[in-house]
């Protein structure tokens, strides 16, 4: 199993190293790990967030562990040039265009919650994010207008085939839980979305099994406070997903312990915390590694077919909340490295 | 005072009866409403959801109040004659820019929201949503990819003017209240953020006492569950403004409670619930009035400078909800007419 690793920018590089003790500790065959530069840091280095070695090395790799990417000191830089780019880039690249996003409350975590814990404890649902079009990836740019004002401009659009290839991925992971898939889109204004949901709703002929609904994605931002155990299964686009995921996370109690598998055709795969560098807390060692150390996880779910191991380092992850080793993020003083040994500690 | 009333459809009709009695009880001097129809009920009678008539109506109007539009019955039609196309085109008409969304917690009504008790006692933020741009108007609809696919397509975009007058609305808000603006956008994506943040900025010198701050809309979703204390006036798009909007009324407690004025360059305004016409419970006389008799309070406000009244009406409601008389959607039985009685009883 040869796995690039990209760490990234601020807290990027300190969950990663808890993530790869974590993986070390699970004695697996021939792992290779390679390291390469990403983000601000690859832009320091090398010029460019997403360097010709990084992505030589991610094609080589038969998986993607990454970090996290944002650094202030290039928030003034050409749109290209921002770290930002890198992931988007990747993501592009590698056409992993299926974003998983599971949002579960962890027993004991409820008091982390905004939400009230009869509300919190109900959450279990995957969030499918469309992960290589919509606004995201379009034409965009600065213009003049006729009466020469500056003008900002995003095209939105999904194609039928990009539709298709997600809903297929969002039916195919309903079939696997509770059969239950809920579309979001915003089909009352936007054509895009009008697309969005006649292809969804052809495909449904293919899953008779899967009872689909369709919802507005302000009326779902509503009930993911109101109910979020009503979803099990929810495909949107890119932009609402990006939204709706780190909405779901809060409700869970932290995005610290939130972790995201991007898959496309084959089994290599991205995996990333869904939070980001947080820059105002880097370097201090108090980063929660959860969500990293999850997304190593789902790596060895999704692209080695090792259930089993995964099985095992969700459950210590689990174990270790259960025990009150908590991080900053969930109220707790456990440091990034203490989170580590006490999950570590669990798996031998 | 000429109000055009436009119930609308589904409960629209129904929680339009109460917030004119309530209009009644307060004894304006001239009071004079004129009905109209609009959405579904306009399409099924005059084929159009914005007939000519209403069109009319509304520009000799001093005000608008607006209950809902939407019926599941027109789904299939074109997207021109569709219910909603009729409040997206008044708005556009009237050239209503500024959409205020206050959402604030009624004391005694924490426990109706999805929050926790501690963080839902914290809201008090205004978001100020602009209303007449965004991916909601730019060029739209279907068309063939090279390879002859079906795709959608909405050009997303502002332009600097658009950008500032709706900045201007927001500055003004934040120095009528606690000084704070935060400004939510998605610029690390998109290039319409990028303008509508840098407007933002350059504006923020003719505003030295407010404290400017800038969110990524999905950390602002985020925030608003975690906390949204934090927030005293947001300033965002058409479509990320849809979005948390109705995200804040659910922190809040329900959708029935929570107003909106749409504002342009006069007095003249377009006051509306941010719910929709909710055809699942029409009919059944259990929709709570609340949201459409506040939203005529924000009308005597922002339209006939009729500050006392205004805030006579919103204390009622707030007496009325602390009496315990609680519509469906709290929680409680009291009926649309029973919650209209009381909050009319307050009154007089
Ligand atoms: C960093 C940013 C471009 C990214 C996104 O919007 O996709 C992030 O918010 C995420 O969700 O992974
Ligand atoms: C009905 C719909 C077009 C409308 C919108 O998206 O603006 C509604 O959701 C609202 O927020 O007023």
């Amino acid at each position: 199993m040869h796995i690039a690793v990209l760490a990234g920018d601020g807290i990027g590089q300190e969950i990663m190293v808890e993530a790869l003790r974590v993986l070390g500790a699970m004695d697996l065959p021939n792992l290779c790990l390679d390291h390469a530069d990403v983000g601000g840091v690859a832009y320091h280095k090398h010029g460019h967030p997403l360097p010709p070695e990084t992505l030589e090395l991610v094609q080589s790799a038969d998986a993607v562990l990454f970090g996290a990417v944002g650094d202030p000191s290039c928030d003034n830089l050409e749109r290209h040039l921002r770290p930002e780019q890198a992931v988007l880039g990747l993501r592009k690249q590698m056409q992993t265009f299926a974003n998983l996003r599971p949002a579960k409350m962890f027993p004991g975590m409820e008091d982390a919650s905004g939400l009230k814990p009869e509300i919190a404890r109900s959450i279990d649902v995957v969030i499918v994010r469309e992960l290589n079009g919509d606004v995201y990836f379009g034409e965009k740019g600065m213009r003049k207008t006729a009466d020469g004002l500056r003008e900002g401009y995003d095209v939105m659009s999904y194609d039928e085939s990009e539709v298709r290839r997600i809903a297929h991925v969002a039916f195919k992971t309903a079939m696997g839980r509770d059969k239950r898939l809920c579309s979001v889109d915003k089909a009352n204004v936007l054509e895009t979305s009008q697309l969005w949901r006649d292809v969804v709703t052809e495909l449904s002929s293919e899953y008779p099994e899967v009872e689909l609904s369709h919802m507005y994605v302000d009326n779902a931002a509503m009930q993911l406070v109101r109910n979020p155990g009503q979803f099990d299964v929810v495909v949107t686009g890119n932009l609402f997903g990006d939204i709706l995921s780190d909405q779901a996370s809060m409700c869970v109690g932290s995005i610290g312990l939130l972790a995201s598998a991007s898959l496309g055709d084959g089994t290599k795969g991205l995996y990333e915390p869904i939070h980001g560098s947080a820059p105002d807390i880097a370097g201090q060692g108090i980063a929660n590694p959860s969500a990293m150390i999850l997304s190593a996880a789902m790596m060895l779910r999704h692209s080695f077919g090792m259930d089993a191991e995964a099985d095992r380092i969700e459950a210590a992850v689990a174990a270790v909340l259960a025990q009150g080793v908590l991080g900053h993020d969930l109220g707790g003083t456990a440091s990034t490295s203490e989170i580590g040994d006490a999950i570590v500690a669990q798996l031998t």
